[in-house]
This record gives structure tokens, sequence and C-alpha cells, in this order.
């Protein structure tokens, strides 16, 4: 047990809710709402040593993360936690909610993929009018898929993916091998995405991954090709994006955009071959248990003086 | 090598591409077109041994088949054959088009569940009015899915299940054990239903299954459940599953109903809570590779005397 992380004594929740789901805390970890707005609810500001983020808009309350000034962990209900480390500089820990939002994000990523080459989406469309549409498509099953990605909801993608008779190749930030083979650099992704016929991203948004499918990576994609994005709006260049999806050449499914929402003027949103979802990646039934069990092992490490899990950033407390 | 199965001369196909893509045919193997509006295209239609139907609407040209009268084999394009021994009687063999369909089919029934649950069909939707609508959905993570069916199709869809960390309870016609664990017997219908999140169905329309998930076993689901049919229209209750998605207690996302297409003016196509897409189960691009492999094998059997696959009726020269 070191001495700085026995110091996290006190720790704040966006809500009640999730403060009464985790209860109860381990001896000497006491509990509070803070919802960042006013006041925490029955400690003063300065006494929180740990914040719990919200779920949603958490990019929303970044600034105002700088009235705790003892704070010493973050903890994100996010897998990506792009912003935090900028907002309380490199002293404070930042642990993400890896793991909790894994099956529903790579789910939706097979999800959106089948609904987009399957046209369940111009299904869905054409109900409005009746319209009994029958059209030859592109099957899932013998398809290249490109998996940029290889983090813990890549692989969960991947499990998903392998049944369904795919060709599937996936990228990394560099190339190697790992116990499902080979992991190609991302470096080779120009090179790669001239056989591509469904691109699948799902990397974390750091600045090396920012505006990683840029417009040379989506020009080498085939005629009619797919890109499903389920990672950050911003790791795919928007512009290149729109217009090679607008001018009809290939297709998009997203679950994110930079920016969100996408403006209402914005044109992707007339495009038939573009499939939008708005950023519900992670917000699904499977969040709520998985948050609070992996909440419970973080406040069970705290009070035991132990590390808590899925640190992204280790601050001054566990460095 | 059997005289009767080696009597097959002259076969016919619905179309000259089709043909085409099948030859060289075997020595002693002739072909034809025969589209069934008029006489084939070389030979007369009574020395037509075996035909090979069209694989969309079949059903429309079943009644000219009695016009070849000495048939021995009905080759179908599609995994369901109702219908065709009742157009031909006992003496024809008829052959299916068993695993052609399966990948197409299978990915089908996994992308309505998870367009259905995850609200891909409803952001589809929303897309018309730009409309950025985020709701917290059920995944099919943690979901009780009850598959009716263990056939080609039946287990190719579980095997896509399975990654998706869902409860899988399988339904047969009898109950027994296989390689997977137990099957239950379609007796245990109700009971099941009572437990089923999701309720697939993937069986053959035979007069056993006519019909079998009737209104009581779509009133034994929960609230919220989700019933998909990928099989036949006419195995479900068209009015009780109408009914029940109206009243918006239960969802559907369905490929097939009965009668297809849907009427113009039917209630489902206006419910947010009813999926459908145009029986395009088995139409894709997975389609044509598999059935030119089926059909060259078919034909390699008749040429050399031997029995050829996925007999559902062994006719006169099989039996």
């Amino acid at each position: 047990m070191s001495d700085s992380a026995a110091a996290i004594k006190t720790i704040s929740f966006p809500d009640q809710d999730l403060l009464e789901a985790v209860r109860p805390l381990p001896d000497g970890l006491r509990g509070t709402v803070w919802d960042f707005r006013g006041d925490p609810a029955d400690v003063d500001v300065a006494d929180i040593d740990a914040v719990v983020l919200p779920y949603l808009n958490a990019q929303d309350i970044l600034d105002v993360l700088s009235r705790a000034t003892n704070l010493k962990l973050v903890q994100a209900q996010t897998t990506g936690v792009d912003g935090v480390a900028e907002a309380v500089g490199s002293d404070v820990a930042i642990a993400s909610a890896a793991g909790v939002h894994a099956a529903s994000t790579a789910e939706l990523a097979v999800g959106l993929a089948l609904a987009s080459l399957r046209g369940i989406d111009a299904a869905a469309r054409d109900q409005r009018d009746a319209r009994w549409r029958h059209e030859r498509r592109l099957s899932l099953a013998d398809r290249k898929v490109l998996l940029v990605g290889v983090g813990g909801i890549g692989a969960e993608i991947s499990k998903r993916l392998l049944p369904f008779e795919v060709e599937l190749t996936r990228v990394g930030s560099k190339a190697r091998e790992d116990e499902h083979g080979h992991v190609h650099g991302s470096d080779e992704l120009v090179e790669l995405a001239r056989e591509a016929e469904v691109l699948i991203v799902i990397t974390p948004l750091t600045d090396a991954t920012r505006g990683l499918i840029d417009a040379d990576v989506l020009a080498a994609l085939p005629d009619g090709a797919l890109v499903v994005n389920v990672a950050r709006g911003a790791v795919v260049d928007s512009d290149a994006l729109t217009r090679e999806v607008v001018s009809g050449r290939i297709s998009c499914a997203i679950d994110v955009f930079d920016p969100e929402p996408i403006p209402e003027e914005h044109p992707l949103w007339q495009a038939e071959n573009a499939l939008i979802t708005p950023h519900v990646g992670g917000d699904t039934s499977a969040f709520q248990p998985r948050i609070v069990r992996l909440l419970k092992r973080q406040l069970a490490a705290l009070g035991s003086g132990a590390e808590p899990e899925n640190l992204v950033q280790r601050g001054g407390a566990w460095s």
C-alpha cells in the first residue's frame, strides 16, 4: 500500500443513482454526488480526491475539474478519455471504462455493417412508403474486412466477425504478431485499403490516430466499399468521408462523426448510402451492470490501497 | 449406377446465364433453357428429365411443370421447396438448395436482430429529418434468445450468435441432444416463449410448422420481446403477430410474411416497432458462387449416375 494511493478518501459520483448502485463503499472511502454544475452534495470541492465523470457529454464539464484542487484520480464511464489529460494535467491519474462498452460497441459495429450491406437501412426507410423493393445485395459473407484497431473493442469485433465467413485483416499502431496472427502497422493503411471492401474503425482518439483515416486512405478504397466508424469521429477525415459518400463512390455506416451531433444541414444526412446512428455504441442495457461491476472493483482496489484497473495515465498516485 | 438415375439426359435451366455458368456439362447430359412461359429453347418439353426452378417467384410457375410429362427431378434454387411436391406429385424427385443460402440468411437474421434492438432502423428513418436522437437501447449482449429451427441455416445462425454473449436456447421438432447440447421439442414452445427476449424463426414450412408460432406462443412472449422471422411467413400466425406488434407490446424484424409482398395498406408497414425487409434472406452476392458450385456438383452426380445432394423427396429415380 503506497501512501499516495491510500490518500484517496472522498470520491464523487455524477448522480445519486450511480452512488447508490455501488454501495456499500469500502471502509475509509466516502462517496458524494457532484454533478459539476453546483457544489458537491455534502463535502467541500477541495476534499474530493477522485471523481467519476458522467457517461454522456463528459467533455462539457472537463473545465470544471480544475475546481477540485486536490484531485488525484478521474474515472471515466467511457472507453475513450480524449481531452481528460489536457483538462487535469499529468499529475492526476485517469482510468477509462475499458471493457464496459466492448460488447455493446462491438455488436453495433457488426450491426451497422450488416444493416448497410444488406439494405436493412433502405428497407426501414422504404417502410413509410409501404415499398417492398427486392434488390440483390452484398453479403457480409465473402467480404474482405479491414479492422483498424486491435484493443479491447477491436478484439470483441474480431471475435464476432469471424463466424460470418469474412476475410479479416487487422491493423494496429505497429506491425506485430499476436495470439490471433499478424497485425499490420498503420503505415500500411493506404496499401491495405486498396483491397478492403469493409473498413471498420475502432481506435482510441489520440494525437497519433486523429485523422488516421484520411483522404488518401479513403481514396484507396475500391468503389462500393463501406466505412464503419464506431470509434471517434475525428479518427476519420470528415470532409473527405463526406465527399466520397455524397458522390456515391463509397458508403458509410457511422455511429460517430466530427462534429456531433451532425449539423442539420449536413449533406451526409440525406445520402442514401450513409447510415448514421447517434453515438449509441455504448449506450445500451449492457452498460449499467458492467459499469457498476467496474466501479465496485475500482472502489475495492482504492479501499485496500491497491492500484485501480484501466489506468491510461498514472498521475502522481500510481507513477 | 441405377437405370432410373442414368435416365436423366436433358436438364433445363431457367435462364441462359445460369446454363453458361455451369458449363461444360458432363458427357451424356444436355442442357437447355426453359423459362416456363413459352417452350424450351431447343428440345421438346416432353424430353426434359430434370428442371432447375427459377430462384425468385418459383411458386408462380409450379403449375406449368405438369407440361413436362417425363420429369424425374426438380432442382430448386431455394432452401424451402414448399408447394413443389404438391405440384409434381410423389414420383418426381425434389432437391433443395440447402446450404446455398445458409450464410446469407443466417447473417440477415443476426442483422435484423441487431438493427431492431439497437435502433438502427429508427436511426435510418430519422436521417431524412436530420434527427440525432440518442436513446438507451437493449443490447444483443445478455439477451435470452430462443432459436426455433436447428437445420442447416439454424446451425449457421447459432454459430454466428454465440460470440454475442447471448443465452441461447434451441428448439427442433422433437427434444433431443446434439453435438451442441440440448434441443427442446416444439411442444415446449409456449413454455419457452415466456423467457424469450428474442425469438428467431428458421424452420422449413411444412404441415407440421405451418402456424407453429401461433397466437399462444406470441402471447407468452414477455413485453418488449422481438420476433425475427427469416423462414417462411406462414410459420408465424400473421394476424396474431400483427396484433401484438401494432399494439406495441412486442417488436418484429421480419424478412418474410404471409402474404408477400405485404399489401400496401397493411398496418405493419407503419408500425415503428416493425422492421420489414423484402424477402432478401438469400438474395445476395453469396448466392451466385454457391448455387453454381451446387449445380456443378449435382450435374456431376447425374452424369456419373450417382444420387444428387439435398433430396427432400426421392421420387421414382432414387427411391
